[in-house]
């Protein structure tokens, strides 16, 4: 394993159903990328417990390369998400250790890709300046396939991350993207909280303007999953039921 | 096969080799992706040689539901890449006839999602304008793989396609997508056409100021890919060497 040379931060992506009524990790994980992933002995990840059962479901499809127990699990700091994530660089260096040493060492996320829409930004960053080769392996995006769902343009996008709770500045924000989607052309993206996605739902109808485009895509690569995408006017003639506990992401063409 | 009910439109994603120099399709695709890939009989694709090319592939691991010489494979109108697609309404629905017929439909693109960053959106949003389900498949996003390899900001992101060709106009472009990426605190992506490659990291490290930091991304998932971010001030000491024929993402985000 160590020949003295440093080993590589592998971002390894994650299902996307959360552990929760799991998908066959088969259904959307490729063979290659599991082979990976079990022949890791160093994690750098979200949450540990979760990184665990993770860790669980590799190994049913494919022999891990040590006893669970004897896997390394260190977690990122914690940061809300969508908040700048803040640790001194020394964090950041610590946790690299194992790939400074000689290790390869895998970054994962709660679901997707790591460093996408998630945290481990920064300690992709700090790889590179370490100087460690960054391998990003192939897997699902909830945004990319929410946009590839909506029919919108994917040839020019925005993904802008949670908008504000609060219902005056949340509005303001939304007739903000929607005159930024039409003046650039630009699809613009954003995700919530599940629980918070009936009332982000409401609010889209309430704030939009008729002709906008408006897609939700709910559940992706799960078999209760839905996704659809109509002009504001149609959708207030059938508003969507949003499920409390599904991640959405939501996406806006402005004509 | 066909109940009365109508088909469904499948997102089936590509690898991202370009079928030069393969990498295996399990490397890349999930297990379950190539099942339901398998299974179609009906595709629309951007271009039909290498679609043909892509399930030999799949067939190769998984067989497929009927022979290749009884797969029915429409090729999307043609657009030049980065310019808006343009076919009348009538075309999208001849294209969607299998799924309107109660068959399920594929949709695949050269490379990675279809409908993002690549055509096929417009057959998307026709199908929703149908009523047909969309389905998108779990698989490799060029973009995402290189924001996530990035470490820059994957909170806040803009895709913003090609940039001018026009070396005055591109350079006005770089220095607009700086000046608003320090504003929004944004991360910009783009591409190129490989062969355009070097002039455009040329461009770069001309036209951004010494402090932003650059990504660069060629080759993903293949074994000849590398990544690498680090400050324009950096890269000016050690350009890249920029293969012609690898496609590559940017990324840049400005302090």
């Amino acid at each position: 394993m160590n020949d003295g040379a440093p080993g590589r931060l592998l971002l390894v992506p994650n299902t996307l159903d959360h552990g929760s009524d799991p998908v066959p990790i088969e259904a959307v994980l490729a063979r290659g990328v599991l082979e990976q992933a079990a022949a890791l002995r160093h994690w750098v990840v979200e949450d540990a417990r979760s990184a665990r059962a993770f860790l669980k479901r590799v190994g049913a499809v494919t022999p891990l390369g040590a006893p669970l127990q004897e896997i390394t699990i260190a977690e990122l700091p914690r940061a809300r998400k969508g908040s700048g994530e803040q640790a001194p660089a020394s964090a950041w260096t610590a946790l690299l250790q194992p790939a400074l040493a000689g290790h390869d060492l895998g970054l994962l996320s709660e679901a997707g890709l790591p460093a996408v829409a998630d945290p481990g930004a920064q300690l992709v960053a700090a790889a590179h300046e370490a100087g460690l080769r960054v391998l990003p392996l192939a897997g699902p995006s909830a945004l990319m396939l929410a946009l590839a769902a909506s029919g919108l343009d994917g040839q020019s996008f925005a993904f802008v991350g949670y908008l504000p709770q609060e219902a005056l500045a949340r509005e303001r924000r939304l007739r903000e993207l929607e005159a930024l989607s039409r003046r650039q052309r630009q699809t613009q993206l954003f995700i919530e909280t599940p629980y918070r996605n009936a009332a982000l739902a409401a609010a889209l109808l309430a704030a939009l303007q008729p002709s906008t485009r408006l897609a939700i895509a709910c559940g992706l690569t799960l078999p209760n999953g839905f996704n659809r995408c109509c002009r504001v006017a149609d959708w207030r003639r059938t508003p969507p039921a949003m499920p409390d506990r599904l991640p959405a992401v939501f996406a806006l063409l402005a004509d």
